[in-house]
């Protein structure tokens, strides 16, 4: 039989972090990665744009003969991952439900923290999967626009970020919640600082994880040896997005090429 | 003769800069502002998107009848106002050469910093344009990546803010340039702040004045009474352009439409 790969999409470097995870726990797995640079970031657009954009993405993998298609995005899960199912003729898998159900069974003291771009948390995707799972959770979100531009310009251990971790993180700190979501790719980069603001109490929640350990068990047509093979796309920009992209997933970056989706000459 | 509009595109709200200075400048004439919100921010992208997305929002405007073209934001104008003046059949102006222009008036120790996104300082348009003018004249660059999203998230006044100032510009302020170009359209927002750590004896040069200056001499057909209108279009959440857009022209939007460009569905 034909081996087909794992497609991941997200708007650009962040859903990196997934790859990652998905990479370490399936050695023998092809995997793509789509990255889409050109229109990066998608936290401030609007849903109809986002599911659009979400659904050329996902067509895309689906040329390149996906098995899977992972949205590994969380303000693209959350706009259009029902969209996807609905239309789409191959599995979807976003990072919000995954998310959700491990935040949920860790939980103790039934508050749960999310924090996510705008477009993440306005959606309320989370909250609404969480209280689907157990509707005793109080959940408490924080929007941290700034997040994403920072771990992209490099600034994990600058001082300024401690700053803006405590500015956005300081009203949830003081909440209490036991578990805390990383509702947005990109934030994994941040954990270690995150972690070190709210203390040993609260568990961070990488969806990167939840989403790698869910997909153990509902993966088509699982391969069981050789070794996996990755390829990356981009719409945009593969200088940078190699250059954070190494940084992100500890290795080089081989078979990275660029490709235009959904767009014509406007005359 | 038919009343013809200026028209206006950036990527987003911060070409709203140069449309208040002209508004202020040309009060009878029409003016048409485009913010390609679906696709901001161009700093990050390559020059060919960045060249691609710019003849799609000007043929817009040109579809709208617009007189002249004014490319309100400082990416675009490095990336794309050669390109569009070869192609277009109608005057196009960005906003480098006039702050250039302006810049090297005002220096007296001939030494100009410039700040701006990674891609107008990675263009080296403004040294260029600089030294055309008058290659006596020492230039000193450097990229503020997150001064965009700063004033997208409103931190103006925040603490954090000057912090991050001065890490961008303390090396800058070591150099002492007499003149600084605010070569990205949204900084102007912040320019009270840079001007507190530039001091004195730093002048600020702010590209909407500079091209609002420049208009004067070049317009095509100026009207001479009656009462101009204003015409705003994006290519996603309104809303969210609203707000901030109010913020920065400091008066209502009304007429505010959303158009898609240059994109078709991929099937």
């Amino acid at each position: 039989m034909e081996k087909r790969p794992i497609g991941i999409f997200d708007s650009g470097v962040g859903g990196l972090t997934v790859f990652k995870e998905i990479r370490k726990n399936f050695p023998y797995e092809d995997i793509i990665y789509f990255g889409d640079t050109a229109r990066v970031p998608y936290g401030p657009k609007s849903k109809s744009t986002i599911i659009r954009y979400s659904l050329q993405n996902a067509r895309f993998l689906m040329q390149q003969n996906a098995k899977i298609i992972i949205i590994a995005c969380n303000t693209a899960s959350s706009a259009a991952v029902k969209y996807l199912k609905r239309n789409l003729k191959i599995p979807v898998m976003g990072v919000i439900k995954p998310g959700a159900e491990f935040a949920t069974r860790e939980t103790k003291n039934k508050k749960i923290g999310i924090i996510g771009t705008e477009g993440t948390i306005k959606s309320q995707a989370y909250p609404k999967a969480i209280k689907e799972i157990d509707n005793t959770v109080q959940v408490f979100s924080k929007p941290c626009p700034l997040f994403v531009p920072i771990v992209e310009e490099g600034w994990e251990e600058h001082y300024v970020t401690k700053l803006i971790i405590k500015e956005y993180l300081s009203e949830l700190k003081n909440i209490q919640p036991d578990t805390l979501i990383l509702g947005c790719t990109h934030y994994p980069i941040l954990k270690k600082q995150i972690q070190t603001f709210m203390g040993n109490k609260t568990k961070i929640i990488d969806s990167a994880v939840a989403i790698a350990e869910k997909l153990k068990h509902i993966i088509p047509d699982p391969v069981k040896s050789g070794k996996g093979k990755d390829k990356f796309f981009v719409s945009d920009n593969e200088d940078k997005f190699k250059q954070i992209a190494e940084r992100i997933i500890e290795k080089k970056i081989k078979n990275l090429k660029t490709v235009k989706l959904g767009e014509v000459w406007y005359i």
